[in-house]
């Protein structure tokens, strides 16, 4: 008999086991809920419903923290961990008990009153976020941000930390990431990509994709991001749907109800459809995790790094693949005659791989985005270490620009209020983004090792196989694991940039004949 | 200063009504969260999310009933008891006190056992409707529906009642309406409207409505719903939206965040367009109620055949009347100018007022239907006083079917197992529907007695006025007075068959030539 099964049968007769779940359950359907609150705020929600629908959220998200933090879950926790000793470390039940140890722990270490500042922050910051983007000004934003900065420093030292206070907020997007490990992982990626953006610079004509920004018809754009969603494994029949917002976002109410959205620019083709494969990665994820963790706390990817991860897999290196062009293309250019017909494959393929110094991080290329990254990194830590005061944030993000990227961006908006996330938190929020994209050619290229002919699966319109993989590899352990543990575990090595950099300089060299 | 005013600065002073406000705004919220989540579940959701939905809905309701009934609140109720009877009665906070507390005892009397077994009862009883509907066979229901009237007498002698179980339940739905008041109102309908529908079924051939079946664009009829109920009054710009469903129903997550769905059946006007309006109505209440309500018990309409009367209202007198057409018929024969546009405005009337006796209630026209709710409820009463076994169901079903409509269903699926209603519970279930008829009329003329150019305006397509007295004298009370209370307010006396019996003769008798 197997640990496995022997813990298995033992979890039937653990009573305090039976209530931590029965009790984790109910915090799960509240956040669901919430959850659906939300995409129906992004998608259908009338606008004046605005109001009612932040009270119902707030309430949703009170509840469940009442119900996350009530004492009994932390009496049955200390009564389990002898009995959690015995059992293997990745099993369902040891893995519920200590994700549940490790998250309660984090929810009852914040004082119920900073909880209460930081939601009131979020909301001036907020709004003076708005305020700063309309007049283009970061120093409208400037004290807002300060304050934020300030509850979050509060925010690290609650939650605590061995060694840098930006440990503490990392770990609640990365578990066990440090910041030491970002750092390390940045300093070889700056190493590997500045020259390459700078040589790729130099051969800025070799790639044209000016017919990738002339109309698409919206519908069908549409139709093609739900074709393609569908084609690389997202189930659409019956577990999934695809709607339309402003900013695209994937989430899911249970594996069996996952739903994206895009946002469609009638004037330029990238936008939706690689959002749509992009999203359609994450919701893979989602649909891939396992039914028994329907309404457990292990009911969610490893972190934002890990399902970022997904995402950059099947928009990028499928996505932006030779391969899967030679499946997609001639159906695309069936759709889009006028557009496509005159224009050959290849230089299709150049064109959606096209690498361009950029100002705006959610419209950078696949060799510049760790590099927007690495700026906003790199600053947030200055001003946690008080190295950068926030009145000198946009000069030293400028100079960043210009150091890694060669630019200089001409105003806020194109600088550093460009992004939403400094409205939520200061510290740790980006970090995701950077791991994805390296753990998705680590993971990618273990399928690769076990399915070496996924290539010409792709070139046939087969992706069932590397599907399947990450399902086997990845979904398939919920929140069970960090990122730093499934990456070992699945590939023998933690996130290592390694085969990041070798796969962006083998295919941007082939592109741009470096 | 008022004793209102008074009541008003009173409240700000009082901790303990403070406290209950702001505990009931949590429940509020969950309730209308859950709300949401039904919506979703009935439009958009993928087929595959209904059993986490079913789980979600589920610890949504168990949820609110926990805080709903916490001691804290029965503390505050006992507590506010001195204080409420300084206020005047129709004070908003007397009103949450007194509606808070009645909901408060309804909810504490049911043991947490009791609400389990009906719960799970439901489940079965829909099971087993399914099942029967399918094998078109009420045997297959039978059982189900035994236990379901077992546990709905379990349920009124838990709640309480002075002269009948079925006062209990009856008293759930429609705030102080008696069985008594029922039979009265029963009594006077059938009188009246009994010997009408046999005079008309002898000139049935006087209205021909056949144009009405034949094939109407979905996508316009879809147009036609939403141009109407906007026209009179229901806000779809930013407070509202209508989407299709399987069965029509309107929902609101707040005054401002107000929706219905609609049925468009290609081969038949009525079905969209009636419920459109009828939806139209249900939406006009709950966008009515006041702002200052919003997270407040009082956000809810006075009872479901207050409800029903505003969406009566708007679907038949309004909807089906000749100065309604006036209006709109032109508009509609542009739309559908092959199907209508050789028909007269006076055929077209007459033709979306057929009267014709049928078998299923939900297609009933405006004479007949409220015999489909008399045979319902005096089946339910028959049941209960044990004069009525459940076997011979059937038979007492299709006997009254001939005695007031003249028709004999011919199997179970156009008798006794047309309905849901029986899935959820037994016995004053139905009740508003015809509270709700006759309700629209007492309400309405007392309106035109205020405005008596009413039908010219409908004629002109001005609908503000009648919406207007609605709000002023019915929404803007939100739940604060059961039925009989707010009409006998509103129109001097309680519900009164009375200028209902008139409306139905004056109107049928022209159409027909009685």
């Amino acid at each position: 008999m197997s640990g496995k099964t022997e813990a298995s049968s033992g979890a039937a007769e653990n009573k305090d086991y039976q209530r931590l779940v029965e009790l984790l359950a109910e915090v799960t359907a509240l956040r669901q809920s919430g959850g659906l609150l939300f995409w129906d705020q992004q998608t259908y929600m009338p606008k004046a419903g605005a109001r009612a629908r932040g009270n119902h959220l707030a309430v949703l998200s009170k509840v469940a923290h009442e119900k996350f933090t009530a004492p009994e879950i932390g009496r049955l926790l200390e009564r389990l961990r002898d009995w959690e000793e015995t059992l293997p470390y990745d099993s369902d039940e040891a893995s519920t008990v200590r994700v549940a140890r490790r998250e309660y722990e984090k929810a009852t270490r914040l004082p119920p009153d900073l909880v209460v500042r930081h939601s009131r922050a979020r909301t001036r910051a907020h709004e003076a976020w708005i305020e700063a983007r309309q007049k283009n000004d970061y120093k409208v934003f400037r004290p807002a941000l300060g304050e934020m900065v300030d509850i979050m420093r509060e925010v690290a030292d609650a939650l605590g930390y061995e060694d840098h206070p930006l440990d503490a907020l990392l770990d609640q997007q990365e578990p066990g990431m440090k910041t030491a490990d970002m750092e390390g992982l940045f300093g070889e990626l700056r190493q590997g990509l500045v020259p390459l953006v700078k040589a790729i610079a130099e051969k800025a004509d070799a790639v044209d994709d000016s017919f990738l920004h002339q109309p698409f018809d919206r519908e069908t754009q549409m139709e093609v991001c739900r074709e393609a969603a569908a084609a690389v494994g997202f189930d659409l029949e019956t577990r999934g749907r695809i709607d339309l917002s402003v900013h695209p976002f994937t989430i899911g109410f249970s594996r069996n109800d996952v739903r994206f959205t895009v946002r469609i620019d009638e004037g330029f083709f990238n936008a939706g459809f690689f959002a749509s494969l992009h999203e359609a990665g994450h919701g893979t994820y989602m649909q891939g995790l396992p039914e028994r963790f329907e309404q457990s706390i292990l009911h969610e990817g490893a972190s934002s790094g890990l399902h970022e991860s997904q995402s950059r897999l099947w928009e990028n290196i499928v996505g932006r693949s030779r391969a899967f062009w030679q499946f997609y293309y001639p159906r695309l250019q069936k759709r889009f005659p006028e557009q496509l017909g005159k224009v050959s494959r290849e230089d299709f393929y150049r064109a959606v791989n096209k690498v361009e110094p950029s100002f705006i991080r959610v419209e950078a290329d696949e060799v510049t985005y760790n590099l927007h990254i690495m700026v906003r990194f790199e600053l947030e830590k200055a001003v946690f270490d008080r190295e950068l005061g926030l009145d000198d944030l946009p000069g030293a993000w400028n100079e960043k620009f210009r150091n890694y990227l060669g630019i200089t961006p001409p105003d806020d908006l194109r600088g550093c209020i460009q992004d939403i996330h400094w409205t939520f938190g200061f510290g740790g929020g980006f970090a995701g983004y950077t791991i994805g994209n390296v753990a998705s050619v680590q993971l990618y290229e273990k399928a690769l090792e076990e399915h070496p002919g996924l290539e010409e699966e792709f070139a046939q319109g087969e992706f069932s196989n590397l599907l399947r993989w990450m399902n086997e590899n990845v979904h398939a352990h919920g929140a069970k694991f960090g990122p730093q543990e499934l990456l070992e575990r699945v590939t023998g090595r933690p996130l290592d940039a390694g085969p990041y950099l070798a796969y962006i300089k083998r295919k941007f060299s082939d592109i741009y004949g470096l």
